[in-house]
């Protein structure tokens, strides 16, 4: 096999969904011309504390706007679209999507008030696209949302093949299965790199079928005496098929629960990628009018997220839902890494209004939508790339795929593991870096996007360890006597209720007056007050208590 | 089987240990008799903010010390011994325990400065002990700690079988295999209650058992070129031992390093449950003078604690160890629920700096102590017993318990799903609540034991969400006029900083003078004022960013 290399260098730079899960976003270079594939966000991390969400730099695709031809996207998963509005908000570049992912992109085009202006166009596996240099092949691959594609773009320097995400799925629920076929020719036809996902790679053989998932259901609802109550992805629209068939088959009424689960399921509905059968999907206010034993819910809150339908319903907070002795609440879906503890006390609360509930391992409620190691493996052997760069993986993730491609005869020379931002380029000489980008990562904090300083996180890490203390100070400007004051005031730290630490803080503000009183006059400066009221503060609780509440002197000169 | 019902009623009382995993400790009474069983500690949930560790309500205890008898541990681990120094710094009653359970309460008595002022006995098994009402006979369990046993509490009202944390390990490593015939014989005699472990109740089959994991350390350490690194539990002496044995058999050096794993390792070792063959455990200075080949490092760190040995390796801040290509390191443990990121963490950096890191489920490194469905069945089945109270579980494991045992033929109505103080009472009509003790936990921060309102735990919650915004004023106290500020400082809220939202701050001081100014003279009252700021700068603040810092207004009169 050879692959002829142009003049021109063919590159890519992980913008995210490396060292990661989440947030997938990776420019592909060639000469003057870029082109972005997928723009994800991620959930914050524990300790990223206020922040709701995670997106790739903005900044970053500002300044190269002029050379992005386009914006091609994968699947409709959070993780591969969620960046898109907040990308499009600054830039205006055409984004080329499936038909139900492009479905998706609508709904979060309309919240952000961007539909209609940007230009959002059709993909179909089987057409190819042309964008400057790149010519863009998307093909097929089972996931857990339909109409998931990966691409092979080929360039003048090589084709390059994004997975996407993927298993092998044999018998598909939705869909057609995987095209091996397209994948043999692209691998024929000769693959300069593949980026895989790698997310499951850790797991031996193979992912089972979303199929195993329909028996489940089949065996759980069938003698079921009340309600039945299912949670899963809002996103995973071939979970909620056959949850509704089974329904059906078992002449259950369904309702949809959850406003994410509503739109995702009305726009795949519209769109052809979610059946009703006849008389079985009705509102949930029209559902409540048939007996428990003849009731679905299907519902959002598989991750245990406190606003959520299921955890509403389990903290008995929600308006309509009551759950009680003889409903069955299935969770199908895995806790998300981070979400073991919130999904547990889901469970908990749900258990104590009586309700059974099925999760794993209890039953197979769940299977992934990530391909295991044998996929992984049937992946490279079908495209046969010369170089590797996993993708959609933490650290640990990259590293575990370049001793895998090793196992099927790729040199681990030949597989990069990359950081975000890397600029990696192939060439004659192979693949290495050839630069760093400094993108990072921009925290979405409610309506503020960035503007989330490392400084910023750092304070309320140390606001949340152990609280926080005032020490409010009036000074007059001349003699440097104090006018009022010093008063103390502390939020988090340690109980100063008369009951608790009051002693405490009277004696701090007596250390603080004298501290202040013994300074001469000569050395009233401001800076240095504010510092002394500090120390003496700081030291004095410390000794006292162990802990190092953040200090605040607040000092007025009149 | 009859069991007789004396005229006392027989009670139990879980403290802990139920409807929570950690802080096992369960009173029994029996008339005006009291027993503990254990006293553990479990480490703070995720929104506990800044609390280390949580114990046992305490104050409860001194108000019954007269009455109590005596304290028995079943094993010493952590979520039952970890309370113990908090309990006898304020009561002074007598612990018995094993002798390795004793050992290592000895070390945390030590270190709370209590060693010879509290009483210590040795338990043994086969030898019966007496304690006013209650006839304690401790028996063999295998679990992951040595010398682990369970009781049978012999009652003039029946008998009461405590499991302590078990597995039925058929060809345990350390000591015997579990003691059936004793157990059958308990059994034969009559059990009126089984309070047993059910933390594993949602694993179908067998816990494999802990001989498996040599077969995996001799698989992993046989070729490794480089250093190898196992991390346990401190407290997993039998894990330890395995290690130290293969190292031996591959002629490899052993240093354990870490302070809890040397304590716990010396005291096992002078006790007898831990042997160390010859010229094989070195100190780390001592080890470190052989080839890295020859070397295995027995580490803490498992859970990626930040302050432990792995965690300080993994991100390069180790003094005497640099983690480097063509080490291994091994984790033999899986993380606790809720510390699964902090695990995840510390394999990716220990990969980054080169290390092949072997983990779960990459290769069978750890197996669980405690027994799977099966085992918890043939419990149930040797011991026959009236009635059953699940412990060591979440909330959710109590009820899948419940559904086991009548599986085995104990009716529903006769397990009870207990929650933390309820009191219950075994007797003639079956089992039932008759109370509930308001026993709570109390939240230990640093040194500081309890003090910690749900309002400090609020606040924190609060300051780490959106931090702080504090408004600071000097006022005329006749005239009401601004003498000095507003002055608005942030702390954690978004960047502030000329680049930030500085412009937000600035106009936000304007609203907050404007709004003070408005005021007639008239209405110029304190409390009015401070309500006055704190509205106009919520109100400003959220319409602006959608964020909701806490607001401190400052208000000084001169």
């Amino acid at each position: 096999m050879s692959i002829p290399l142009a003049a021109q260098p063919l590159r890519v730079i992980p913008l995210g969904g490396v060292g990661e899960i989440g947030k997938n976003a990776t420019l592909v270079e060639y000469g003057d011309d870029l082109l972005l594939v997928d723009a994800g966000l991620k959930f914050p991390e524990e300790e990223m504390l206020g922040i709701d969400l995670v997106i790739p730099d903005l900044s970053f695709l500002k300044e190269i706007q002029g050379r992005l031809r386009g914006i091609i996207v994968t699947h409709g998963h959070e993780d591969h679209i969620g960046a898109l509005p907040y990308i499009l908000a600054s830039i205006d570049v055409p984004v080329y999507a499936t038909r139900l992912t492009q479905g998706l992109i609508e709904v979060k085009l309309k919240e952000h008030r961007l539909l209609g202006k940007r230009r959002l166009e059709t993909l179909t596996t089987g057409r190819l696209l042309d964008l400057g240099p790149f010519q863009i092949q998307p093909f097929h691959v089972t996931h857990s949302i339909p109409d998931s594609v990966g691409f092979a773009i080929h360039t003048p320097a090589g084709t390059i093949v994004f997975t996407g995400d993927f298993k092998f799925d044999q018998t598909p629920v939705s869909g057609p299965p995987p095209d091996f076929g397209v994948l043999a020719a692209i691998g024929e036809r000769g693959v300069l790199a593949l980026l895989s996902d790698c997310t499951r790679v850790e797991r031996a053989g193979y992912t089972p079928s979303e199929r195993v998932i329909q028996r489940a259901f089949d065996d759980l609802i069938r003698d079921r005496p009340g309600r039945i109550i299912i949670t899963t992805f809002a996103s995973n629209i071939i979970r909620v098929q056959q949850a509704i068939n089974i329904a059906y088959r078992h002449r259950r009424k369904v309702a949809l629960i959850g406003r994410s689960m509503e739109n995702n399921c009305s726009i795949a509905r519209e769109l052809g990628f979610l059946e009703f059968p006849e008389d079985t999907v009705y509102r949930l206010d029209d559902v409540r009018r048939f007996p428990l034993n003849e009731v679905v819910l299907i519902t959002t809150g598989s991750q245990g997220e406190p606003s959520s339908v299921l955890s509403r319903i389990a903290s008995g907070d929600h308006r309509q839902i009551r759950v009680m002795p003889g409903d069955t609440v299935i969770l199908s879906a895995t806790p998300i890494p981070g979400n073991e503890e919130t999904v547990a006390r889901t469970i908990d609360n749900l258990m104590r209004l009586g309700a059974d509930v099925i999760y794993e391992p209890l039953a197979e409620v769940h299977v992934s939508g990530h391909g295991s190691r044998e996929e992984l493996k049937l992946m490279l052997n079908l495209l046969r790339p010369r170089y590797c760069v996993p993708v959609h993986g933490e650290y640990r993730h990259l590293v575990l795929y370049r001793r895998l491609a090793a196992e099927v005869g790729i040199p681990v020379e030949n597989v990069m593991v990359a950081e975000i931002g890397d600029i990696i380029q192939f060439d004659e000489d192979g693949v290495h870096k050839v630069g760093h980008h400094p993108v990072g990562s921009v925290l979405v904090d409610g309506v503020t996007v960035g503007g989330m300083s490392e400084v910023v996180l750092r304070d309320r890490q140390h606001l949340s360890q152990d609280g926080v203390l005032i020490a409010a100070i009036t000074l007059d400007r001349t003699t440097g006597a104090i006018v009022a004051g010093p008063e103390i005031i502390s939020r988090g730290f340690i109980d100063a209720t008369p009951n608790g630490h009051g002693d405490l803080l009277r004696e701090a503000r007596d250390r603080v007056r004298d501290a202040i009183q013994e300074m001469s006059e000569s050395t009233v400066e401001y800076g240095f007050i504010v510092s002394k009221v500090k120390e003496t503060l700081s030291d004095f609780i410390y000794k006292q208590t162990r802990a190092r509440p953040m200090i605040l002197p607040v000092v007025t000169e009149v």
